[in-house]
């Protein structure tokens, strides 16, 4: 098997197991008891934030560990909503926890607006300027789309922000991008940003969200004093403490992989040579991600097809439905057809290049095949 | 060390970790992927719902996974709460994530009122009848408290509630007594049931909630289409097949646990004859949970002393803060001084005849001690 949907999961590394193995059957008390063991427990996942906090560049804010990224913007984006007479924006390209999140604010008599996407893919930065007021509190955009790897940039969002007001808030799911390719929130200025453990080798279930010092947040979910009562339920410590190793290891070694996995993207990319005029690159930006159109073809096809050689891609936002989720690609200006025929090939440390070349192979194979068809 | 807060949290079965390792590192797809392997997990996690259902003692409705208990409380209430003309009643007795959400919606502008317990520790079967009436809507009491293991008579409560209407939906935060006290959601005609994995040695960070076929349930969070769009998030595979391969061993050896542990409760309380006149127990329930006041002294000292020989016991509701939460004792008529000497000593099937006398002799000493003081 060639696993390359590496942007709607990854293998877990073998040394978060470890992880999980000691703080579930060794250290597996409860971290808000009151004993020594709770105790200790409580400082390890204090030492966890921190570790996160430098991993994402600053040493202040906070962060409330969740069940994932979903739970994370869920929290952004209604622990924000507190002014029902200011502006929320949100890219049109979010991610459906964000993208629908932000419809049900909308939904609720919130003053809600989608800043459009250019055909890059990249945040309409123009558009964005000419959207902002005084009014406007709150903007929301991914560092790395999920769909097709491009990447926003986050300094000139910020910087068109604060030319009209620095105190709007700016929420950065960064899911695709953390650990990934260089992103630091304090000189980005961002507020609230979003992580998630199951995109970078750790485990699934578990996720963060980083809160800077100045960007009070109030909970979605009611119960114990964890997390200071915003983020209430027992202290998933296996899977926190793992979360954060795997952060460490990649965030160590980030552009050494980051230059691996580049190197395989182009490789791919120009063994697609022979099929060249039959596809089109939706974007570039993150080597992780390649997002590729087929005019005339069906992108599910296409993945069945490859799946009968044992290898696995993705179409469009593979990680939240089996839907074909077409909102990004209609954004940047693609046609129906284009949508329809759009295949996700994400990478990661674990692929090889001999994976690679197999893979565009059967792609080209399967291409030229299912048009003869 | 002797742990005997089984009721704040339980040690892994190793079998659990077998299950994180497989789907954290073999089967480690997105279980909403199109391709095979994400189709078969979708299956796996299908069939781990309908394990759980016939669990649960009934073979329709719905099982929602969640990050914990808490998240299935929330979703529980938040997700019921449609109606502001109506009425919530909730006992008084409830975890934080039940009464905390419960505050939440009354400050929110609904019709929420509490119902007092007996000095039995019970829900007062009396009061809830007289709070009857047909604008209530939703009934929320727990199965087993969590500070004194006192068992609510769910089916005497929902012969209550029949008797005034019974389409007012009950639900029932079933995580100290799941697999460990007889509990049928059929018979007894629950519409919504909380559990947790990490209270059943499974895993912390994923609980459940169960939804009966006819109480349709808006979700609290939005996202991705998982779980038909009411609860979104990549679906925690390993935590899911890891709770319910913990609930499943279980349940298959539930009456031989609970007679084993009900023996060393048994046994405890008789090593106790020497100062049974400065304690008094709190309420009579589940063999799993003993909650005990020592007139005079603070629990929280008794803790630490216990502490000191390697004994770790818990205070209260020791699961969600390291506060002394005294809402539920004082609810059952106890004075300030025996709310704050209050232990709460919680068994396990690891734990052994041994450490329950050596356990008991320890907390004789320390009381004998601290009261000499």
């Amino acid at each position: 098997m060639i696993y390359l949907d590496n942007a709607a999961t990854t293998k877990m590394n073998s040394s978060c197991l470890d992880i999980l193995k000691k703080y579930s059957e060794d250290d597996y008390f409860n971290a808000s008891a009151m004993y020594k063991q709770g105790n200790n427990l409580h400082k390890e996942i204090e030492n966890a934030k921190n570790t996160l906090l430098s991993l994402l560049g600053t040493n202040d804010g906070k962060i409330y560990f969740t069940s994932g990224a979903t739970e994370a913007n869920n929290m952004a984006i209604f622990g924000s909503a507190t002014f029902k007479q200011k502006k929320y924006l949100f890219s049109i390209g979010e991610h459906p926890s964000v993208y629908n999140t932000a419809m049900a604010l909308k939904n609720s008599g919130f003053d809600v607006d989608f800043i459009p996407l250019s055909n890059s893919g990249e945040v309409d930065y123009t558009a964005l300027k000419s959207m902002l007021s005084k009014d406007v509190c709150f903007v929301s955009t991914m560092l790395v789309n999920n769909e097709t790897g491009v990447i926003n940039d986050i300094k000139k969002i910020r910087e068109i922000i604060d030319s009209v007001n620095p105190s709007i808030r700016l929420h950065v799911d960064a899911v695709q991008g953390f650990c990934k390719v260089p992103f630091n929130i304090k000189s980005l200025k961002v507020d609230l940003c979003t992580l998630s453990g199951h995109k970078i080798y750790g485990p699934k279930g578990v996720g963060a969200l980083y809160v800077s010092k100045n960007a009070h947040l109030k909970g979605i979910t009611y119960g114990g004093e964890q997390e200071e009562g915003v983020r209430p339920g027992t202290y998933n410590t296996p899977g926190i403490m793992a979360m954060t190793l795997a952060a460490s290891d990649m965030k160590k070694d980030m552009m050494a992989q980051y230059n691996y996995v580049k190197a395989l993207k182009s490789r791919f990319i120009d063994n697609l040579t022979p099929i060249k005029d039959k596809i089109i690159i939706n974007g570039n930006g993150s080597p992780y991600i390649l997002s590729i159109s087929i005019n005339g073809l069906r992108g599910e096809t296409v993945l069945h097809m490859l799946e009968q050689d044992g290898i696995i891609i993705g179409t469009g936002s593979a990680c939240s439905s089996s839907k074909v989720e077409n909102r990004v690609l209609t954004a940047m200006g693609r046609t129906k057809d284009e949508v329809l025929g759009s295949i996700r090939i994400s990478f990661s440390k674990n692929n090889t290049q001999e994976e690679i070349d197999f893979a565009a192979s059967k792609l080209i194979e399967a291409v030229n095949k299912l048009l003869a068809m």
